[in-house]
């Protein structure tokens, strides 16, 4: 998994059959320190995520995993809203 | 997914025979501030998008989860024509 | 899928039971301008190219899609000969 | 499979129902002289690992393949803990 | 697949239940032109290669469709001792 923060969401009206009814966010990855590493990717919400909540995303096909994405031509999905992560005993984030 | 651009298409009369039929387009990779990343990829098209449009795709195993790429030795689809992303509440690209 | 320029070839005699039979090739990737990429990559040939023809190639699972390539683990299979592409317009490769 | 140092822990409450009681481990990657390479993940941990241990990971579809990743959307999994490598008859490292 | 020159061993005692009786080798990746490209990978190894050797591998769950590997959370495996290759005509690489 990644942790990336979440900055957006992306309008899609004409999808493939099987994209109707996934919403979409926008995400920014970042590196342990809590910094921006400069990659992004658009990745699917089946849990209900904010703009500003920082989460852990999965990427190929283990993004096809949750309830709302099983049988999916999707390749990213959030699984879960992160709370505090730390790295050699300092807290990195909170949120 | 990957946000991208549809530039052109790619011709291939030789093929395997599991991947007769699949219109190949030429994509370049968009950030999430609508600039090129620099990447690009060769997706099939199961949803018959245009030159110019911005599109979502997904690679891997999910590219293999619409009707027209099941079980075809492809990595790579567009599933989704973007109608409108915002990010931090900034709307980055309209259609 | 991505663009490659088929190169030249890898002979492998010693091979775990399930490579026996699969020829392997090997591509140099090209971007959409037709220009080496850097990359590159040994692929599974199922078609029968020759040197010097551009390909298009996948990956991952989907590599295994092939009638040649189907349970065998192989990561990376050439799915068709390109005979043209065009970018906004302009021709970019004839064969 | 990569080298990673176990750096610290990532807590997730609000997870996608399938991801309940999977423990998060950050990693950072390892090159083969034991440098970190700039690469970081976050992974699930099956077996019990600590801070300051090297593990093994694997990602994609295979980090589904334990016990307790089985049927995730979980898509990077620590499957050993490294006693020792070596390069060319040349220790790299020790637990 | 990709060319890699196996450079050494990694003993990892503490696995995940089903890496038990998997060797491991260190790879060091090469390019088209025998040199290294700087990037590295630890391969599981039902072959049974030698320190030296040039090898072709396989990554994702292509890397489970050996005997060997078969549904453990394994994702690199050889699937090839390298005897010969050549780009353009000119011999690159002779074991």
């Amino acid at each position: 998994m990644q942790l990336a923060l979440v900055v957006g969401t992306v309008v899609a009206t004409v999808k493939d059959d099987k994209m109707v009814g996934v919403p979409f966010m926008a995400l920014r990855d970042l590196d342990l320190d809590n910094k921006p590493t400069g990659g992004s990717i658009i990745a699917s919400d089946p849990i209900g995520v904010n703009r500003g909540e920082v989460v852990l995303y999965s990427k190929g096909s283990s993004a096809r995993q949750t309830e709302m994405t099983r049988d999916r031509p999707n390749d990213a999905v959030i699984c879960g809203i992160v709370d505090q992560w730390e790295v050699g005993g300092e807290t990195k984030y909170t949120k």
